[in-house]
């Protein structure tokens, strides 16, 4: 931000001067929790023209299209983050799960669990940042909800958000398509979220600053789309990093998943931090980037296309998908050498996402 | 329940004896978030035949329907209750605010935040109780997501839910629909869900257990709307009690409501509970329990038609819709005195859904 604090508060409709911190009262259905979501919540998310006053918002979808749902609760630690913040990646994530079903995001909800105590400045910050989130993958919050729990029983402040969208394709992208020769793509370099939050936690400084790659990839995913291409499976790199996610779809689908080490994208700074702190870029968190799985014939094109849009320039084809002895993912190292890649066990960073 | 604790916990596909508490590691993206999804959340509400399997899921909309959206975060304390628990509830809760657009639930979304420490065998109550309530109401949880804070950073549990229904009418029920003349029913006894959460809270005992009036009124409100009655507005009444809903329609609406206390029905144990602890009913919430404003020539079919189901026995006329000199609510007391109703201005009840 470039305006001072001072005027930063002065940009929100809600008197921010009067009440500085969120009370109990901003969630007990009275006059308060009316202003908040009045001057704050549909000041920054209410453009749009459809009737949201009521409990329920209503929409027409598109005729004869199939629907995607889903929805996240996002609990990251520290709030603000170098790269985004809480609310850009409640937005990001959930516009990212439904393209990961190759669907167009049109609308989400907003669920906010706010802890007694919040600065209410920071949570302006947050609302302007979902919007601005929102603006940018071209999806419209329309309905949401507002609790407050008392001091110690949450922490600053929590959002959950689900999401509608449509889907423009008759194709069946799932793990169920996945198919012996398809190759593997990765949308970009692996890894940034997760160092960008552990940085900021622990208060490292890095020798350069490590931004999270939170970024909605929906555009991404309908160019290719409409550039006619198959796409057998789409799988966005969130918790457990892509180690995991490929283990979750190599069982699911029933097939071996063969990777080569020296052809995944890694920032060198990524990759440094990573060796600091003991950590295997290939389990550490995303927040921007998802794996392709496509027919070896539009393995090129695929590419292409990705690396002709900002969020998929450093595309690269990592593997492909063989017949399994059993399903498990498999990855050639730089030294040539053979090993199997498990799912992550356990907790390797908590409170990414 | 009445099987014992050990046949409860050996109910659950999970082996609850492994795991007693959930760990941060159930949220890690990793071995053990999938087994608590596909032993606990998937064997519970996975009866479903879309395709779950994937960050988002697909489905089919009524063709040429309008859909109605929405979420609520719930953050009750204590998480069970006489009548209740937050599982039912954050069911119930969403199938009514769909309801109250006159729409059909369809669909919803179950997202979770665990508190580290979590018993197990609590969560699976909780999730069972989900299940049940999705049942009743003829709902189906078809995507959700599972996080874990540690320990002290959230309270046992919050669930949002978000919710897809289908409109299966063409008028439009909205405070904007208001007209003076237009008689208030009230589909039962109010306050009873808030007293029993307090008496929960406070350990307190009345003379007789007051349950929580939680349930789903979605198949009330279609009974209403399968006999071709006319609906103003629908609304029910939650945070903020009875008289902070009618205050949002009177301003919204632009019109006063006037009300007559002798015809408000309350139970005479919840009357009593609340002069013993100082509420006024007026602002106590319920979770079952909803306002309809309707034209006076249907008022006495849509009164019929409620007490015929069981969630509208006690369903009474309290009111009408007047013509404001300024928009409030206005009540006949039972000694004959006309008083203004406000909205609620701080927090009667925190942590009440």
């Amino acid at each position: 931000m470039t305006i001072s604090q001072k005027e930063f508060a002065l940009s929100c409709p809600l008197p921010i001067r009067n009440y500085p911190t969120v009370t109990l009262a901003h969630g007990g259905g009275g006059t308060l929790m009316h202003e908040l979501i009045e001057k704050m919540f549909r000041a920054a998310f209410g453009s749009s023209d459809l009737d949201c006053a009521h409990d329920s918002t209503v929409f027409l979808p598109p005729a004869d299209a199939r629907l995607a749902f889903t929805t996240d609760s996002y609990v990251v630690s520290p709030v603000v983050f170098s790269g985004g913040d809480i609310g850009s990646l409640a937005v990001n994530g959930t516009v990212n799960d439904l393209a990961m079903a190759g669907a167009k995001p049109l609308y989400l909800s907003a669920g906010f669990i706010l802890e007694e105590g919040l600065p209410m400045d920071l949570l302006w910050r947050i609302v302007l940042s979902m919007k601005a989130a929102a603006d940018q993958a071209g999806v419209k919050i329309i309905t949401g909800d507002t609790k407050v729990v008392d001091k110690g029983k949450a922490d600053q402040i929590f959002i959950n958000t689900a999401g509608v969208g449509t889907l423009l394709h008759q194709q069946n992208i799932s793990p169920s398509s996945v198919a012996v020769g398809d190759q593997i793509i990765v949308s970009g370099d692996i890894g940034r979220h997760g160092m960008a939050i552990m940085a900021q936690r622990e208060n490292l400084e890095f020798e350069s600053n490590i931004e999270s790659d939170c970024a909605p990839v929906a555009d991404l995913v309908g160019q290719l789309l409409d550039a006619g291409l198959m796409l057998h499976c789409l799988r966005d790199l969130t918790r457990g990093g892509m180690a995991s996610t490929l283990n979750e779809i190599a069982m699911a689908a029933k097939k071996g998943i063969q990777l080569v080490e020296r052809l995944i994208p890694v920032r060198e700074d990524v990759k440094g931090a990573c060796e600091l702190l003991g950590f295997d870029p290939l389990y550490v968190a995303c927040e921007g980037r998802f794996v392709a799985f496509v027919p070896k014939e539009c393995a090129q094109d695929a590419l292409r296309v990705m690396r002709q849009h900002v969020l998929g320039a450093s595309a690269a084809v990592i593997g492909e998908v063989v017949s399994p002895p059993t399903p498990c993912v498999t990855m050639e190292s730089l030294i040539g050498v053979k090993r199997i890649v498990d799912m992550i066990s356990g907790e390797q960073l908590p409170r990414i996402c």
